[in-house]
């Protein structure tokens, strides 16, 4: 992909195919420099490379040009009215990272963590997993993992339900669909090192032996913020379709339109009706996002508008209340995402009997609970004070004390819901957290028989009888 | 180390020598098993080992005596009152830790950060550096690392200054320096992994490559958390100390001190004299810390009087609570720490001459003042229902937006900052960070010659034959 200039201006970014390498040398061609860039922090296993083109002929038939075509005269000239489809992949690409790094590995690595806390003994308390601190973060950790995973699955399937209507040459569910998948790549990404480092802390320095398989989790999900789209320009690019709706919702004089206002006070957090709890919060959510956005887009505006400034450097002022307005908009997609994942549980023509099918959901919605809650309190200093009429300190307060119990009626399930998603040893890839729970017996096997130097410690004898030449040498001098 | 068992009690951990191999086979003598633990996440270069004794006699004289004996009899003795000052070299190394990950190291990395994002042109800004987002984060992050480096230091000095006391029998300052030493060893090794990703992350993708240094830094200081002490039990080995202090305050009916009652809300965080806005800052730090442990407190004596729970599970259901206690009250020392060794600039005998450290005095305040409240608004949603009264909730909007122009102010004095610590290039080890600032042609000289098969091309041929081989061989078939 390069520039495309054609009679002194400039189209953007096209692609092109050129060869690169002489088929017999497989030197590269002259004006050609490329290689590979090296070590990196994370997916060593691909060979990402760089390439720098001197002065290299590129034949105007080897662009791709369905969309858009060079005519022989150097002329520009777009076909269709269909370009934006080249974005649709991006799209699918995002939607796969989301349900990667903050869904399924953040899972994998509660799933380890919550057998090996479950089998160490703990003084007092029994196992360690009931340990207040690490209760806490494992189960909030997993529920984090099954929200996001869910959530990225479901945009996965409306990107292909919609995919044959936008090759047809709808375009029109494209931006809202850019848009959230923007937010869902870096929402994913930063919850995913985040949370797997949670969850190998857990296990002390047990979770940092490469053995335990959580530190290669940790190194696959660490290059996701700036891979693939930096996280920033991610949100920044979800925050410029919400400052369109924002915009075109202040032109309409609508003041009602997912602003909230209906979010009631009186909740029952520990009750069992957990669905109803999940809709309180999904209004919530709801009310965050709207609120930031409105004040990000206030602040933007009079920067124009008061200050003069012009709008790039607006922009990039604002750009903090930018990403906060985005990441809450994309948490609160994420949650009525969920919901509405659970409410169709059992509707699939080949779903199971209906009674297994509540007892699940019921389940599911204790884990969309914990998820909106967490979500919702750990952020909430952001916007506090624009929440201050809707939710008045005592119930933040009660909010933030109701994960202990959220947490307790969670933990009873919280294997087999790890357990549920059949992920074998070989994928984990542990001897922390097997299947069977077998720690202690899994760690020492692994060391005295893994370890070169354990399971033959003959390797030393050529160091030992160096170190002793070395030392009688030194008594002769 | 093992527990000691004399006449069936059990006196805990103690320390002693034995013989563990032949030192003639180099093989572990009989009834010792042990072993390299293998490849962990950062610090490869230790080889912890393991070591299981199983019917093992060792010698009553093989332990080490000096503040208690066993006798022949079998009779435990301690001798002297001393026995704490076994733990004094514990204080010196989490001071050392202290300064260490969540300074030296997030300094580095900042400092690398700062040097390419300086010379990155980016667009109508100029730098990437001007990006709003990498400026903020990579300015509060170098003086996040100034601040805990230089407060780690001043631990550090304390502990030698009292050691010779300590030495001589005097255990009256062990209690508070082995708190807060807990307090900033937890407190420093997690703002360093956290602070290190974040400056990487401000380079893209390039702060991935190995050839950057920031993979390095990030690994060494990602296994801080579990080891020397796990964070959460450090966080609680503070808390113990706080919750006595609390206690005492109590029955000595003293409601005044460290309550920060006396808190001004009128400040200028604008204004030229951040002196002023420093003290304003740890007044704040300080009211926060004590609302906090009296909510824990609370909340545990209630759990023990009113719901009748042993002690033990009264800790742990609120440990929540008194971790972020600990948290608070070590961001309030280390910011109160800091400012006593600003104030102490040019105090010494070799200090420099009195303008030089006037000015260094007033950048150090900005980035005092920097540290303290970004460490405040980004935490205080654990405990803003106790601040209501004294910090309403305009005051802490006001707070958040002032970073942008603390951060604006600091931001001239970035580089001279990072620069003043003299790291070397050898010490940094980055392609995209030297001294010279030459990211660009470093990155290119590094993946054109540093990279086996980008500087020796042949090297693919023997693969590239292989290739040819294989497919003559299938059209062939």
């Amino acid at each position: 992909m390069a520039q495309l200039i054609t009679d002194g201006s400039n189209h953007g970014v096209h692609p092109f195919v050129c060869q690169l390498r002489d088929v017999d040398t497989h030197l590269p061609l002259s004006g050609i420099e490329l290689g590979d860039i090296g070590t990196k922090q994370g997916w060593n296993g691909i060979d990402n490379g760089y390439l720098r083109l001197d002065n290299v002929r590129v034949p105007r038939t080897n662009m791709l040009m369905k969309y858009f075509v060079v005519h022989k005269d150097g002329r520009y000239e777009r076909i269709g009215s269909n370009d934006k489809a080249i974005y649709s992949t991006l799209i699918y690409a995002r939607s796969l990272c989301a349900s990667f790094y903050g869904g399924r590995m953040v899972i994998m690595a509660a799933s380890v963590a919550i057998r090996h806390c479950l089998v160490m003994k703990c003084d007092k308390y029994g196992s360690l997993f009931e340990n207040r601190f690490v209760k806490n973060t494992l189960v909030t950790e997993l529920a984090s993992g099954l929200a996001i995973w869910l959530a990225g699955n479901a945009l996965s399937n409306e990107y292909k339900r919609l995919l044959p209507r936008i090759m047809d040459g709808d375009s029109s569910p494209l931006p809202a669909l850019h848009a959230i998948s923007s937010g869902y790549k870096a929402l994913s990404t930063y919850l995913g090192p985040e949370g797997v480092e949670r969850c190998r802390r857990c296990c002390g320095q047990v979770g940092g032996l490469v053995a335990s398989g959580l530190p290669i989790i940790s190194e696959t999900v660490s290059p996701g913020v700036t891979i693939d789209g930096d996280n920033t320009v991610m949100y920044l690019q979800l925050a410029r379709y919400l400052v369109k709706l924002e915009r075109r919702r202040r032109e309409d004089g609508d003041s009602k339109n997912e602003r909230g206002d209906d979010v009631d006070n009186e909740f029952d957090s520990s009750g069992p009706n957990s669905k109803s709890f999940a809709l309180h919060m999904i209004k919530l959510h709801g009310l965050k996002s709207q609120k930031l956005i409105e004040q990000a887009y206030d602040r933007m505006t009079s920067l124009v508008t008061s200050e003069g400034l012009p709008l790039y450097e607006a922009w990039n002022r604002t750009s903090v209340d930018l990403v906060q307005a985005a990441e809450a908009y994309t948490i609160s997609y994420a949650v009525k995402s969920f919901y509405d994942v659970i409410m169709s549980c059992g509707n699939d023509q080949d779903g199971g009997p209906d009674r297994d099918d509540e007892d699940l959901k019921n389940v599911l919605f204790d884990v969309l609970c914990l998820f909106a809650v967490h979500s919702f309190v750990s952020s909430v200093n952001v916007c506090y004070h624009l929440l201050t009429d809707k939710l008045p300190t005592s119930n933040l307060s009660d909010l933030r004390q109701s994960i202990d119990k959220m947490v307790d009626k969670l933990a009873p399930n919280a294997l087999a819901l790890s357990d549920g998603l059949d992920l074998s040893d070989a994928e984990l890839d542990t001897c922390i957290g097997t299947y069977c729970g077998n720690t202690d017996a899994d760690i020492f096997n692994y060391v005295a028989d893994v370890q070169p130097y354990n399971a033959k410690p003959d390797l030393l004898k050529p160091v030992l009888e160096g170190l002793r030449n070395y030392f009688k040498l030194r008594s002769r001098l």
